[in-house]
């Protein structure tokens, strides 16, 4: 099956299991429990969230034995889930679909909060920064980053990919009240990669860096480089594509 | 001071102090003691919004001795209150300004839910109704409760009010993707009235009540006549006008 998932991030530690606390993939794999079979089976997940980030369109994979019809089986899934995690959409998938190793594309958004007072409302979804003021600099920084490139200024340190080679189709700065809310569309993100240029972003945005320093940054292959790893309460996995 | 104050009511009793746990009015007076000289002065509301019952635009009055500027007292005033409830706005106030005895009106929003899955990110700020389906249904019964009228079939049961005319000017329901927005402006409301005319609302979008009853709901003045009160989580006061 293939599942579309959305979650409030807030309350977990990140997408894959961990010793620590309660994952999203493990709440999964206890809601599917009772048609799997009897062996435990694997939700594989798209994108690996980390602790605090949402989803909107996180995409699981499971192997099910049942011959429930797909509405079905949403219901029972969502009833075995807290009201944080839910299941969009169940669909039928071909047998060798994966959902992690057959995406062809991400889309995640960062919201920042630009007003001087922070909404009770979108505490737990974005990051207050009043601070980010310059959107037309912050523009012409993210042009820097879109392309094929060697993201590795953009990478968690400690990170052992050996390809660090990533083309951002996609880099859109929207300014929605007195939110910035960053989109980015690629074939698929480094640890944290996504955190990174959104807090070098809103450095430019405070005039801390020159957006024209950006394609430096960016060429440095050195994550002291760039910005400050932004607040994973900002993130939202939007959409995975086939 | 006129205080313009924006909170996400889910963990709290409400506006109004409580022995049973913590009351917005309580955090706004702790806030504003060290600028409210020696004797407690009370910071009065608007609306005594219910447990659960949100505000973007609640307005609070209070009498301050401190000569800071008001942005400086918003500053320290949100410093000292929990992320989920923020002074939006300090004002400067003429000396006979009370916020509940000059309020010529006042503005709620109910959000309900309409889709099959509710969204992880909206659950404390609707309710959730699939059922709520026909909506010009819903707009052909809502027509029945504007003007003035005697509202006391949507007054909470017990409530002990002299007078229970008011005059609502305008009640707008709009589809918003999934969700329907129930948007109502008057001169005053009844204890629980904006949630009982919300769930007697959904009974005819579910095709429980018929919308050519809703005059006759009204006139019978019992509160049995309309539907159930609505949960508080999907109400939140939007403004409020002088």
């Amino acid at each position: 099956l293939k599942l579309t998932v959305a979650y409030d991030g807030t309350a977990y530690v990140g997408w894959q299991r961990q010793a620590n606390g309660l994952s999203i993939q493990q709440l999964l794999e206890a809601a599917c429990a009772p048609f799997t079979g009897d062996r435990a089976s694997e939700v594989a997940g798209a994108g690996r969230t980390d602790a605090g980030v949402h989803a909107m369109g996180q995409v699981a994979s499971v192997d099910v034995h049942s011959d429930l019809p797909v509405e079905t089986l949403r219901r029972a899934l969502n009833f075995r889930l807290p009201l944080d995690v839910r299941v969009r959409v169940v669909e039928d998938a071909p047998p060798d679909f994966h959902a992690r190793f057959r995406a062809t594309g991400k889309r995640y958004r960062y919201r920042i909060a630009a007003g001087a007072v922070l909404s009770p409302f979108d505490r737990r979804y974005v990051w207050h920064a009043p601070h980010a003021r310059d959107v037309a600099a912050m523009r012409a920084a993210a042009a820097a980053l879109v392309g094929t490139h060697d993201f590795s200024s953009f990478q968690s340190s400690g990170s052992e990919v050996a390809d660090t080679i990533r083309t951002v189709r996609e880099l859109e700065i929207r300014v929605e009240g007195e939110e910035l809310v960053l989109e980015i569309e690629g074939d698929g993100f480094l640890r944290h990669m996504v955190r990174a240029i959104a807090g070098t972003l809103v450095d430019v945005a405070a005039g801390r860096t020159a957006s024209s320093d950006m394609a430096a940054i960016r060429d440095a292959r050195d994550r002291r480089a760039a910005g400050l790893t932004a607040p994973a309460a900002g993130l939202t996995l939007v959409e995975v594509t086939y």
